[in-house]
């Protein structure tokens, strides 16, 4: 199997985006994160804040998404999400590569040649990695995962029309408090 | 990372049962799965079709344990379901093993000792595999397998409160389909 493309959706807190990186430097590919940001709204002409708000990991976006009147058309969210499929569909066109987030695994659904993946992990590991790695108050940790996790879920449920985390839509499902960051870099990278 | 049971949970028709018996031979120990039948049997005194159906693709008996009267204590159905706890618990204390479906992710999960696992995989993979493999003609082939995963999901949500299929009820989901049945006991022997 020779995948080029790797996807990962992942839990906030779950070391996903680490394993990303982690991956494509052992892979000798690029990692596209905040690049994939950058390149958005290049494409997009709308600002960084505004992209990486109305992201996955939307501060408020996504349920003005939901709300929004779409009897007149393609609302602005609409339109961020176009490009945003068209800035994932160039990328995998054009390199091997790693990409984080951004329902890469829907929008790349019907390439042979992408492997997609989800990395979770229990609650524990999460809010320790949120506090320490993200630096989030000890206080504030339960109450942005929980409101990170409700996000994602919402924005991915809304777009692609399927279930975050459900095994069943994605080729290898790991969890990385059990099973550790570097143990699944080696097998993402072994698979690869 | 030590394991000495691995719990093997599988869309129907994903080859999850072959992958475990592969699994255990390869790792030179035990594969429960009619044996697990046979020591439910056993101990509970019941007839060895009533535990077949009565299990996680019940031809009848998963709705009748949902609609039974639990007014006067436990159902038959729960009787069963302590026995199969019992069971299961029994294995994993006595020998390193792969134990494949019956709940024994949900039943185990204290255990640090345990890796859990759900395989699955696309539709006309499965649908191959369920005529082919099963002997199922061709013409039941989709009912039975939107039958099977039905009532597993059921039967499992029913006794463990929690959502079968999803990937952060395991810690490692597997697609076969995509990444091979040899692929994937190679995989998961490698974490043992």
């Amino acid at each position: 199997m020779e995948n080029r493309v790797i996807t990962i959706s992942r839990e906030y807190g779950s070391g996903g985006r680490m394993i990303g990186r982690k991956l494509a430097e052992k892979l000798g590919i690029h990692c596209y994160d905040a690049d994939l940001i950058q390149r958005i709204v290049d494409k997009s002409g709308y600002s960084a804040d505004y992209v990486k708000e109305e992201g996955e990991s939307a501060a408020g976006g996504v349920f003005s998404t939901f709300l929004a009147d779409r009897t007149r058309g393609l609302t602005t969210q609409d339109n961020l999400w176009n490009v945003q499929c068209q800035v994932i569909a160039e990328l995998a066109d054009k390199e091997s590569c790693v990409i984080v987030g951004r329902c890469a695994d829907y929008i790349l659904r019907a390439r042979a040649d992408c492997l997609t993946v989800f990395i979770h992990a229990d609650r524990d590991t999460r809010d320790e990695r949120i506090a320490k790695e993200y630096g989030v108050p000890e206080d504030s940790v339960v109450r942005r995962r929980k409101e990170k996790d409700k996000r994602r879920a919402a924005y991915y449920q809304f777009y692609t029309d399927m279930k975050w985390g459900d095994a069943r839509n994605y080729h290898i499902c790991l969890d990385s408090g059990e099973l550790g960051i570097d143990k699944c870099v080696d097998i993402l990278a072994q698979l690869y």
